[in-house]
Order: C-alpha cells, then structure tokens, then sequence
C-alpha cells in the first residue's frame, strides 16, 4: 500500500458507489495463507441438550410449518444461526409417545443416528424404517420422509444435514407432503435393508444408476461387529486393520457404488481401545463428533476437552484435532469431506503443498 | 461377386503367397448379421463329472507342474480345447483328504463355488479363507493361492475362470510359489471378510483404491437371506424387488466400487419359485450354469434341457434363454458381461439396434 | 406454533445460553421452498469499470501484500463483501505499462478472460501465456502465476476466482513466491497450448491422471470458429447443432478428460445472431455473463438490463433469465455448475421434481 | 503328473467321451509363465499391397455381399485367417474412380488411415468426410457408412478393425443400409469436425453422455503440428514434452471424455528424429504400426526388420520391440491397448509383477 493519500480514499468511495470493492485493501482477509475459520472448536454436553429437548418436549408440538422438534447446535464463532460448521446442521429431535412428523422432503441431505432408545419409525419414501440405538438411518436430498413414535416413551437422536451449504449455495428445494402418516407398520427390517443389507451383494432388480445410497439403515450389530474385528485382527497382528493402533473405524457408503452414503456428509463410525490415541492432524474439512459411549478428551488446537456419553464436538476447518480415550471410546463423526474431495479441494496437513516443500516456480 | 475369372483365382493366390486375404470372399463369415458362436448349448451332468473327479482322485496326484486336479468341461462345438464357453472355462476341482495344492499364481481371474461339502481353506494372499457349502469365493487375478483339506473327507468344487479370454489376449503371466503349505490354520472367518463382510461399511484403513473385491468370500448365509428377502418382498406386494415373477438374483459385487466382483467375470445368485419362468432372451454374452439346489428345464434355443443338483449348462452369446422351475431352483451363474460392457459391446435382443427399428442412414 | 406461552420464550433464551437454536422457529428461512437468495440480479457498465480502474491504475501500485491491482464487483445484496454471486468473485484487473504482478498461488481456482488490449503474459508454472482480446487463461488452484506488462499500454482484463465458495468452505491456503518475474520472454504460444492445443491429440510424454486443464489459454481464433462452424451448421439446416434458434454456444473444457476446464467454474461462450432470443429458465447455479461484442437485453426475473460492450451481470441462483440480442451478440459467462453437478445438487425448473409432478410418498 | 498308468489313459478316455478335458496334461498350455503367442512379427511391404489392391481395383468389383475391395493382412503365425494379430483386423481397402461402397453398419468398431491420395468421402450416420493424406477418419461401431470416389483417380487406404476381437467374442452384428449412396457432396470438412475439431472446445448442443469420440476426422494439419511442437518444445529444453530423446507423439482421442477415440482400438501417430531410437520394451498387447514417412528398423525380438513408406508390421503380445529412425520417421500405431485397460489386465515388462520383485505370499 501507498502512503495514505486523499484521492486513494476517494477513489475508494467512488467504488464503492459502484458496487465495487478493491481487493488490495481485503486480499489477506480473502485470500490468507491457511484456513482461519469464524467457527471454533467447541463442545455441547448431552445432559443439557436432552434435558432442554425435554423441556421443548412438553412446550413445543411436533406439526406443520416448523415440522420437527429440533434443536440445533450454534457455533459460537457464527452467530444468530444455527450452524455447527459453516457446512454442517446438527441437532437433537425429539419425538413424544405417539407424535407423528409430518411427511415433507427436501433438497438438503439428511441422516439420524441414534444414540439411545427406540420405538420410532422413519419413513423415508414410504419404506418404514425402525431407528434404535447405535443405528444410522439415511433420508437423501428429496427422499419424502416422515417419522412417527409408536413406543411408550419419548425419543431422542441426532440430526444432520447440509442445511448450512444448501443454503449458502442458495440450492433450497422444499415440498409438504401429507400431514400426517396413515400406515404405522413398524416391520423390523425396512425394504432397503432387505434388498441391499447383505455383504457384497446387489438385488438383478436394482435400477442401474444408482447415486444415493439405497441402503436407508446401517444396523448397529453390523457397525459393531466391524470394529470388532479390526481390533481382533489387530490383536491377532495385522497392524493394517486399523488406522493406527488401536484405532478401528468405517465409513458408511452406498453400496452401489462404494462411495459415500450421502453426496455432502460422510459419516464414520470410531472406536477407540482404553488408553489409544488418534494422534493431531489437521485437514480442510469440518466435522461434527459425537461420543456413543466411553470417555476420553479432544485435543483441538490449544484445547482440550474432555467429553463423555452423547457430547457432541464441532471442529472447523484446519482445527489439529488429537483424541486420547480415557476407557473404550466409541465415536460417531460426520464430516463434509466428500464435497472437498468432489471438488478437488481437500487437503491435510500432510498434503499441503505448502507445508511439503512445493517451492515457488 | 463377378463371374468366376481364372485371373481372380491368380490374384487370391498372389494375395496368399504375400500372407494377404481378400475380405470380399469372407465378408459374411467374419460379420454376420448376428452372432453365430462355434460353442453350443451344452449340459453336463453332476452325476458323472463327480463320478470322474473321484477316479481322478484316485489315480492322478496333486502337485507342481499339474497344479490340480481340475477336470474342465469343454464345448463339444469347440473341439480339443477345454472352453466351456469361448472365454470363460469351467472345472470340478477334487482334492482329497489332507492332499494340498501347491501355491501359484497367474493374471487369470478365478473363483470357486462349493455346491457340497467342506473341509478345505483355500489361503489367498496368505489369507485362509474356508470353503462351505453355497459359498464363493475369490481369487483375482495375479493373487497367490493354494488349497489344503483339513476335512475328513474329499471335496470337489467349481472353478470358474476367463483362461480362454486371457489365452485369446495372450495376455497369460503365471508364477509358481511354495510347493506347499505350511501354516494350515482353520479360521472361521477370513481377514476379508472380518474387514470387508459388512453391509455398507468401508474400513478406514484400506487403500483408496481397490480395483479387484477384497471381499473373500461371499457366504451362502448372506446368499440366501438376499433371496429369500426378495422373494419375501414380493410376496408382501412389491413387485421391483424381483426381475419378473417368482425370480429372485442377487449380483457378487465389490463391496469398494459396487461393480463386478471380477473385472472379467459376472457372478449371480438365482432363485426361482417352483413353476416360475424366466421368460426367452438373447444376450451378447456366454455364461455358465450350476444348479445349486431344485429341478428345472432350460430352454436353449429349439432345445429343452432338464437339470437337476449339480448340473452344469453352458450357454453361448445370442442363445435364446429360457429357464422353467419344476421345484424351487437355485442356480448359481457365471458370465463374461463385464467384458461386453467395459468395452462398450453388450447387447440383447431388446436393445440391438438392428432389432429395435434403428433405421439406414 | 402454539399459542404464545412465556415458558416457550424461557426456553428459547435457555437454548441461546447453551449455544443451541431450535428449528421451529426457523424451518421456512432455512428449507424455503425454492432458493430464496440474498444476491440480486445486477449489471456492472464497462465504462464505469474501465474509468475506475485506470484512476486506480495512476493511484494504487501493484506489489507485494496487496498483490493485484483488482476492482471487484460486489453484488448490492450482499453488503460488504467483494461478491459477485455467493461463489463467485469477478473483478477487473488492471496493469500497467511495464508493471509486474507478483508471484503467488492459492488453492483458489482462477481464470482471466480479455475484453480488449493485449501486451501482457501471464506466467503460470513458469510457462508464459500471451493475453490479447477475447482468449480465455487458466489459473487451476495451487498454480504458480505472476504477470507482466511488455506492451506499450496499460492493460484490463476479467478475473474469476471461486473467492467466496472458498471462504465458505474455509479452504484458503495461500503462498508467496518471488517479488518479481526475472525472465520475462513473449513467446506467440505458451507449452501447455504446443501440448495440448490440438483437436482430440493427447500427448503420450503426458502424465496418466490430469485433473485440472493442462490447456493454458483457449485462443478467441478456436472460440470464434467453433461457434461460426455452429450458425453456419444451423443455416445449412442442421438444428441439432445450436441449442435453440439462433444461439451457439461453447464450453470450456479439459481435453485430458472432457470436463470442464476448471473443477469448480463453468466456463463458455454464447454468440447469439442479432434478434435471437434465449428463452427463460432457472437453474439451481449462479453465474456471471460479461458482452464481448454487441447489444442485447437481459430480462432477470421482473427486470429488463440493457447490455453493451464490456458489461457484466450478476446472475443468482434460480433467476429467471431470458436474453434478447439486439444485433450480433457474443457473451462471455462463467457459472458455479460444476460445483452443484459434483455434488448432486443441480436442478433446472424443467428437472425439479417439485415442478415436474413428483408426488407424495 | 504320475509315471504312466493304463487306468490314466482309460480315464482320460472317460473325460473326452463326457465333453471334459483334464487341467494336469494342459496346465503349461493354458497358463504359460508369460504370453507365448501364435502370431508372429511380420512386415508387409507396401509395393507389393498396392500392386495386389491395384489388380483387385481390375478384377472385383466393389458391391452389395463381399461390400468392401479390402485386402487384409493375415498373420503367418494364424493360418487361414485374415488376423493382423489375434485381435485386429487390418487391411488395405482400394476404390476406384467414381466407384462407391454401399452403406452398411456393424458392432465392429472400424477407423481408416490415409498413406496417400484423396477424392474419397467416407459418409458416417449421414456426414460425408473428405479423405486425404495423413487423416484418420472414424467408424465407431453401429454407425452406418459407405464411402465415394469423387476423384479422379484410385484412392487406397490403411482399414482397421476390431473384426478378430469381436469375432472371439461372438459378439458381431451387421446390417445392410442403402446400396449407393444418394447424395454425394463433398464438403471440406464434416459437420463432425465443425462442432467437434476446437481444441479444448465442447458444444453446449452436444448430448451429456457421449461414449464414442464424435470428432469424425483428425486432420494431418492438426496431427503434424502436434508432433512438430513436441519436438520444437524439447529442442527448447524442456525433455518432458517428448517420450524419450526425440521421439513425439500423440494419442488420438475422444474430445468429449479424453479417453480413446474408439473403445477397443488405441491410435497414435509417432515422429522420431532421424537417429532415434524407441528403447526396447514389451507390454501385454499387440499393435500394427504403418510407416506414413520416412525409414528405419524395427527390432522384434531377435529379428531386424527394415521398413520405409506404407510399410506394415504386425507386434504380437509380449514381442521386444525396439525402433531406430535412420532418417525422419512419422509412424501411425493401433493397438489393442484399451481392451487390455479397461479389463485390468494391461501389464509392460516395466510393471509386470513377477519381473518386479512381486515375491510369494
């Protein structure tokens, strides 16, 4: 920059008359040499979401127009909306004995995973689909879906969906469908389970394109006995069954493709044996943590953050995130990575051109 | 063609002296109007071919230089080579009580399918991966394996492989490995398996790119859960969970890529309801047959073969299918599909151009 | 919403305390039916532009932190921010006569695209690439680039970046290289056209996998020939070969896979004979059109712009947009596409399923 | 195998008289330890294919059953069969003055090189292409072509097929068009070319999904100045532009995905400087190279092999082959590549496992 001059600040004036803006007075706030998130790393605790979904529970009915009780995690970095990370919306639904959420659909992607109890039904394109602890149940952008509690007590999971990258692509597509939902079957096992929930296998009946995933539950003893056996065959010494040691994870896909089971979120499932850690890494991603059971601490850049059953953990983009389990931690983790891979944007700390000696040409 | 010209015949002997041949008097041979394959339709019998493979078992050794003791089913239209099919090749393998095949390995694909018995663990990539009733199991190309039969009993199997593919390509590498086996361990499940044998769920610490299934072994558990459910769902009035009445299948896929489980060989589980038909089509494609359980006609062409346990039926491209089930009949099927349709070449009698009113331009 | 009830009030101050929001207040701003963008439909006049930047062409030098003498079109429903659409940042570029422009890279992808002028090469990955009127240079993320002025005039040019999609997604990373550009020759050519600027060759000395376009600029001699080769096609009655009466059109894309030439920025060019007409439609894309040559009128959803040489116009997402041209009409434009079709997302109003009779399930 | 025993052979007998051939006497046979192929290396010299099409020009005439006045070359090492290698078809095809081969289409996937002449128009689906020195001119199977003479001369030109592929595959289809051709305009360049020939330049008229390349024609213009730029960029330095020391080329591709201008057939036209040399190298895969200009010698194997302008040579699978320029060498290739790719199976002695160290598991 030039030593401050009059017609400098005029000129800038003028421009911005014209809707314009100069970038030698922005670039290093557009353009920085890495990450610099308005998001912070930051914990919510269970008791205290589920105590005030409770309270929502008796005060706030399930219906048209707000269509769900849900309440989501707000970043403290962005304020006034309700935006775990700049990508991603969670929160935490509840659903009373006998309430129905009414059919809608949508262009933001959406999963459920379910960290404790039973009893409700998501339908999802009218394939009734049983939600109980440990499982992870899709509704992929535009899938009709509704949910309805036919147990004797309330319930409560997480929600997660693109609603913050939808919206900042301005992509928003939305549709009501019924008001309520007639047919409350509650078969144990949905169609998408019975077609694609077999190892390896894809039903001759299946349309040949398939982009979402048509696999609408990943049950809980299927997750289990997966990082089961990494831990096993770990023992057993393959260090290469996990991750690092003591380390055992998977990732949900579509099982017509393998790729990630929704477009923008992928999803993961970690255990962690007592005492192991997942050593600091950063990546250009952000994610959304939630501990299934066990206790342990988060080593996100200076701080650490101690977290036991259904904390949930925001961590932005760039954030060194290291994780030390204090007894066997289980951890569910959805992330935005697979838009930075679509788009051939991720990085990690490990691959950054910068950070590895790329020199300047 | 002119009329005969004694200069014409001069001029096709020149031509063959000079390692030339004119297209005008082959023209029809090399490009019919529609496949006319050597291969016939062909059914062997079960009955005798383990009748055979016992003698064999008796009389010819396992070991280096043979390999195995494999007895191949060879086209009659394709005389003195072992082809079932013109690409895929087809054999019983016996290996009696304790005997051990010798570890190798070549660019072929191959995979076996047990219609009976148990008692051997074929090792791949030092992976023991047992051999059950219904199960298949893998060995991709350039993979070592070997065999060894800790049971009490013999045991004969299917193997399925693209040697007349690769010997068309001259595109064979083999190598051979130990004599024998050393560690002849029992594992119930394999380590591909226990990594890879859940629904949907990818472990973290594979590679990011995996052509060929590292998937084992597919389970006749999981096989046949995938049918019966079908079957199940149509029953409950869903039609699409079926490919036409009565007819259940499920495809062997790569559980990272969804595609084909072999890059050259499609592998298909088929069950059909007792008087249930899958009705006449053509395809550009040859395949092979096993009955797994039940009693059934084929229809191949003008013929009308009837099969029953066991039994093998080979199928050149562009014969007319039909298939009837006197009882419930499980068949078990291979092909060579993925080869058509990775080069862009599959076709059947409801998408050929030709048939479908593509008009002369 | 229930009746107003002060313990409802209560909870919601509860939830802000635990950095919580709940849905039911918010649902229609988050999921409206259809985007609902805070960006206007908006046209920038060139002369206005070009006056500004020459005036900061006498004012603001171009060095080192500020980096590039850039005027940024910053959409007026968007305020403060130097955004053109929610992912898209344009800008006029101005260097002058024998100035410099530092090297530099960013994970930020980038093009130029030239209006008018010539005398400047870019240097991208050390290879010089001539800039003159109507030629389109690629920058891909992460690519060393500087750019100096040999002529006898200052220059002004179009920039793209994805700016802003970046941010959003907290993906910068940025490096510094050196102050200046020592070796400053004008080749006619640069390499990655003597490579790769030829119809349908790949070079076989070329790496296998190719992600960004190793075509470094597209010569406005290609772009005029492809879309006269397309009206003229149209005259000699083949309809087929524009997209709607009167209108051709090219895309810009990576000869090493046939997308486009950038992973996440559309780019084409539009020529329209004088009194066609693009008829209306939205897309779930935003985009940014500059005229090259002639007049026409774009008509934004209630609006009517009046467009000229040099003009730019800010497109948001499910716009309605028709265009007329007055006389011969040659349009630049560069759209975030790419970004909604990798991730799944893309809809026009003759694909969304809520226009086109998707009913409830 | 066993020391002799009659109760072997009495077997062996059984197995022959059920349609089964044992694997133990055939092992070697089927699974040699790299590709032992039947077809040998061989030139065909192009004086004496000329002469021969030249008589042929006399003696048969071009029509409706024999189609086509082609001459092929038939590998000495495949007797009786008009096979270049065991899955290319190549041939000289000649048309007279005012002659026309009529319309017809095919699975085969075709494409013609033009050593010298012109005056000939190949129609495909309708679009007439000028022939002449130096083009390559697409027939991707299914499209329905003929050719016309318009010269005033004889025009012989380089065909090839995928004819022997298809025909191991059982997997042809043909059908007759037109016995003339109608209309016989003869334009400059094909409506292929016009919408296609742009580097870097797609049609927005264009369908999404375009499988085989729609550039009809690559034209010795563009080809030559490819090759040219190559060798001028490493005379100016830069060694990577170039395969080895002086040795350029290029691919021909399908500009609408990068991949292979047709799907089983690779094309490539090479230039060596006069003294260079292509060092000695195998791969999986058989090829037919033509010499467009100049001289030189191919090594194949232990054999040296003298070739100059039109000249032919056949390289079976797995064939040393190295190639020495004693003056300025342009070379048209095809190959059998992609059928190898696209199948996983494509290996060189470079990435061959078992001459790698790939060791036993």
């Amino acid at each position: 920059m030039p030593d401050w001059d009059p017609r400098i600040a005029e000129l800038h004036q003028e421009l911005d008359k014209h809707d314009l803006l100069p970038l030698w007075t922005q670039r290093e706030d557009l353009m920085p040499t890495h990450p610099l998130p308005a998001a912070v790393p930051h914990r919510w605790r269970w008791a205290d979401l589920y105590e005030l979904a409770a309270r929502a529970g008796e005060l706030v009915p399930v219906g048209r127009g707000g269509e769900r009780r849900a309440i989501a995690l707000a970043n403290p970095g962005l304020p006034n909306v309700p935006h775990a990370t700049p990508t991603l919306w969670a929160a935490v639904q509840y659903l009373g004995f006998h309430e129905v959420a009414p059919v809608h659909r949508h262009s933001q992607n959406a999963f459920r995973f379910v960290l404790e109890g039973d009893g409700v039904w998501t339908v999802v394109d009218r394939d009734p689909i049983a939600m109980r602890r440990g499982d992870l149940l899709l509704t992929p952008g535009w899938a009709w879906h509704g949910h309805y509690n036919t147990g004797d007590a309330p319930m409560a999971w997480l929600d997660g969906l693109d609603i913050p990258l939808i919206g900042a692509l301005d992509n928003e597509f939305f549709q009501f469908g019924p008001d309520t939902i007639g047919d409350r079957t509650t078969p144990e096992r949905s169609s998408g389970e019975l077609l694609w929930g077999h190892p390896g296998l894809r039903p001759l009946s299946a349309p040949r394109d398939i982009s979402t995933s048509p696999l609408s539950a990943y049950r809980w003893e299927h997750t289990d006995a997966a990082l089961t056996a990494q831990l096993e065959l770990e023992a057993a010494g393959n260090p290469h069954a996990v991750t690092c040691p003591g380390h055992a994870a998977v990732r949900f896909t579509n099982p017509a493709t393998g790729g990630d089971a929704l477009s923008t979120i992928r999803m993961e499932m970690h255990r962690l044996r007592a005492g192991a850690r997942v050593p600091a890494s950063r990546e250009s991603a952000s994610s959304v943590w939630q501990v299934f059971t066990g206790t342990g601490v988060f080593h996100l850049d200076a701080e650490h953050v101690e977290v036991g059953r259904g904390d949930l953990v925001a961590v932005p983009s760039w954030t060194e995130v290291a994780i030390d389990a204090m007894d066997e931690l289980d951890l569910f983790r959805f992330s935005d990575t697979p838009v930075r891979e679509r788009l051939g944007l991720y990085l990690t700390d490990a691959t950054n051109p910068a950070a590895t000696g790329g020199t300047a040409r």
